[in-house]
């Protein structure tokens, strides 16, 4: 290491062995002075000449780092008077770390102002910790049987079009998503779900999760109040609060949301937010009365439903129940779908059924928030889905899963039927299965998490205090040996908790 | 088509050989007639028995049919008096629509409220209409040369990825990005941008369109001040928007964003949006002055500073500029980038360099948001990085784009040198040309446009009216003949509007 002391200057060390370029380090050198306070503002430097001389370095690299000091505005020149610091500099720089001073150095230390974050970050910063949920283990909610899914045909398909270097794949894409796409979600929604839409009303979105953000952002001003099911779903939850919404719980019970208490308690809601053909996590269906009871409030109140129909495509008992949406005469219902949960969650894929009117609005929204859905997998889906995999993949997943619902049900019943009772209707990819009251769900939960068990507390879909603790028990990710070895485990944790 | 009038029941209209299964056709037809009114409630229906005889079907699909219409709560059976529509089913019921009503009926017609968005999306709504930019001709603002992009490289490593059944590329994921990514971020930066973080601090984003949005969220409260550069990103404004900021303008000039006027005018700005190294769209650099000014400010008054780093990987004329977020000892600078110009659009991947303290919320936010990106081409542009494609591709297209400037400056001068002005550094991948006082920028893009020609409108990037109109050429994706053409009939575009 060279360490010359050039006359004027701070000693400046250069490596010429090193991977940097000399004038790179010349540059740094020079600019961390600057920035640091051992170079005042109008201080005059050397000549490149005699810098290069004192350095006993070629003159080259010293001419390229004092060119990029100019560019960039730390050095100024002026005709007989050479070159110096620019004076423009402000005197009290950028505030020294400790460790940059030089003992005795005194400095004008900044005070340095307040660190404030958004009321709504502030909030969400205080929400209990779950990062202990996000294993993968048995019992994972949400989590697709990933191991039973088409992968080759998939990467088949994958590779069909990321060989080509379409710029239809590459270039900017339209914010409501891949047209062919579109057309074959609408044609799919109106056979499996009853929904009325043409391909239009279509927006593609990175997982219902965003169709929930935007929908929030299009619907809602700050403060509005937003009628929730209790218990509900928290991700939307999150949603309405990152919009300054104020949500309003409404019990549900065995026909679904409890219509009457909105219709006597939230007469000004601006929405409401449910999941109507299998409500989360209790996994009841909205029954008729309820639907039509509140499209018609809706419609006279001028309050929007937003209708989560995120596992619908898995009903074992019966057929599947058809959307709300299909019902609604007034284009009062925003309907959000996703391929998380029939494909697999990375896939990063979903959509919004948009009432027409609503469209320019959600194109905006969804064009400030992330512009358009990546093109590639939204190609790659509309050929799975033409091509017939995805019908018979559901299939597939449905027998599965009813399996699997069984096996689960029936361990329950043999290792602990004392200790948990199974709710909720046939169908789906998880159950609720309600402790024996007075055990904290939290701890068997969290004790259930270091087994390697993603089961989730009931408590955490409740904005009040919940009447009883349960747990939500995902079996579509979970092969029949991991439920039974699962549930063997879980005896224990209950027992250890009460 | 059989249609067969049950005694008491309006006509069924039965079609036995149609893709619909009976029991689907009596389903939707009962649930129809107890929607638009034509049953009602508490109104008997037939025996299973007497309606298959009836309508001279197996009883089977019947039974299939009532089955569901009692699940979802259309029927009721009462012990001694059969099967009714449940009297619960309001009587109101949904509004029908008119036509189908029968002539002389008479329905009490609900009175629909009103059909109220949030403001934030009537404001967007309001926005002048851009759609016909969307073309993806000559000039298109920050569209890479894609035909130049790797695309056998590229598409083997995803073949790599997407045939492995791996959960890690299936199943849920991180908030905060695929590890190995923010690994490669983190050491791409600290080399190439002078970006001072360690892999923690990196979140991958679906571009810098996202990061700006989760910045907005996290930082700013409704009606909190944002300084915005003028001329400026309208991207960014409707990321400040969609949370509610106020956006104040200040004027950029040839040293970058006029710091005077932001400490002037400005003194309670929570945050302050720049693109320092290379200002869009006019294209000068932010000086050293500046930059520390802002930064000591930013410190003093608890700002926070959102730094743009769009493209500041293509600089021909200079080494290129270190990063602000490089310079801040206090952690106030909010660095986001992205790789849809360097890789492609479509790609929708893009990172933000968060200060420590900050990380909870960013990640709590995102997950409010759309939880975590598609987690393929994480895998696979970690691999083109780590390979040395990227810097490779980065190299070749610096050159390349170096050339169709050149070319675009040359074709200027050669056909209308009195017509259009270039200004901004030889950088990135656009240009500004400044039109002759008094044109209507926006015509001559609109007339430029139905040539093909993507030329956008400087006006666009003002809040306030501009001193003088201009276009943004983009010079990436267009190829030299490209531009030798499109400059020729942009000539006539802009002689006819003067």
């Amino acid at each position: 290491m060279k360490r010359v002391s050039a006359s004027f200057l701070p000693p400046i060390s250069l490596q010429p062995a090193g991977k940097i370029p000399i004038y790179r380090q010349l540059y740094d050198w020079f600019r961390q002075a600057i920035l640091d306070g051992r170079l005042r503002p109008a201080q005059r430097v050397p000549s490149t000449r005699n810098l290069a001389a004192e350095l006993k370095i070629s003159r080259i690299p010293v001419l390229n780092a004092f060119e990029q000091l100019h560019a960039e505005g730390y050095f100024e020149t002026f005709i007989g008077a050479g070159t110096c610091v620019a004076r423009s500099i402000p005197d009290d720089a950028v505030r020294p770390t400790a460790s940059k001073l030089r003992p005795g150095q005194q400095r004008k230390v900044q005070r340095s102002g307040p660190r404030r974050m958004s009321r709504l970050a502030a909030a969400f910063t205080r929400l209990p910790e779950q990062s202990w949920l996000n294993n993968l283990g048995a019992f994972r909610v949400s989590l697709p049987a990933l191991d039973h899914f088409p992968i080759g045909i998939w990467s088949k398909l994958v590779a069909r079009h990321s060989r080509k270097p379409a710029r239809g794949i590459m270039a900017y894409h339209d914010a409501m998503g891949h047209p062919p796409l579109r057309e074959a979600i609408a044609k799919y929604l109106g056979a499996a779900r009853g929904v009325r839409c043409d391909p239009s009303q279509i927006l593609i979105t990175t997982g219902s999760q965003q169709g929930l953000q935007l929908s929030a952002l299009v619907l809602l001003d700050p403060h509005d109040a937003v009628c929730m099911e209790e218990p509900g779903y928290h991700g939307a939850r999150h949603a309405f609060l990152s919009a300054g919404a104020r949500l309003i719980p409404v019990p549900v019970d065995q026909e679904g949301v409890d219509v009457a208490t909105i219709m006597r308690r939230a007469r000004n809601a601006r929405a409401v937010y449910i999941t109507p053909s299998h409500q989360y996590p209790m996994g009841m269906t909205m029954s008729a009365t309820r639907r039509m009871l509140l499209l018609n409030w809706a419609v006279r109140s001028g309050a929007w439903i937003i209708e989560d129909d995120y596992d619908s495509e898995y009903r074992f008992a019966s057929r599947p129940i058809a959307s709300l949406q299909g019902q609604d005469t007034d284009a009062r219902v925003i309907y959000i779908g996703t391929f998380s949960k029939v494909m697999f969650p990375a896939l990063r894929l979903g959509y919004v059924v948009v009432p027409k009117d609503l469209l320019p609005a959600f194109a905006a929204v969804r064009d400030a928030a992330d512009v358009f859905s990546s093109t590639l997998y939204q190609a790659v889906i509309t050929d799975f889905i033409q091509e017939g995999h995805f019908a018979r993949h559901i299939r597939r997943m449905r027998m599965l899963y009813m399996e699997r619902r069984t096996a689960l049900v029936k361990a329950i019943r043999a290792e602990m039927e004392d200790l948990l009772e199974v709710i909720g209707a046939e169908a789906g990819m998880h159950l609720v299965a309600l402790l024996p009251a007075g055990t904290n769900d939290e701890a068997v939960a969290r004790s259930a998490a270091k087994q390697g068990i993603s089961a989730q507390p009931l408590s955490s879909c409740y904005m009040n205090p919940p009447p009883r603790g349960g747990l939500i028990l995902g079996y579509g990710g979970s092969s029949e040996p991991q439920i039974q070895d699962a549930i063997r485990k879980l005896r224990l944790c209950i027992s250890a908790s009460m």
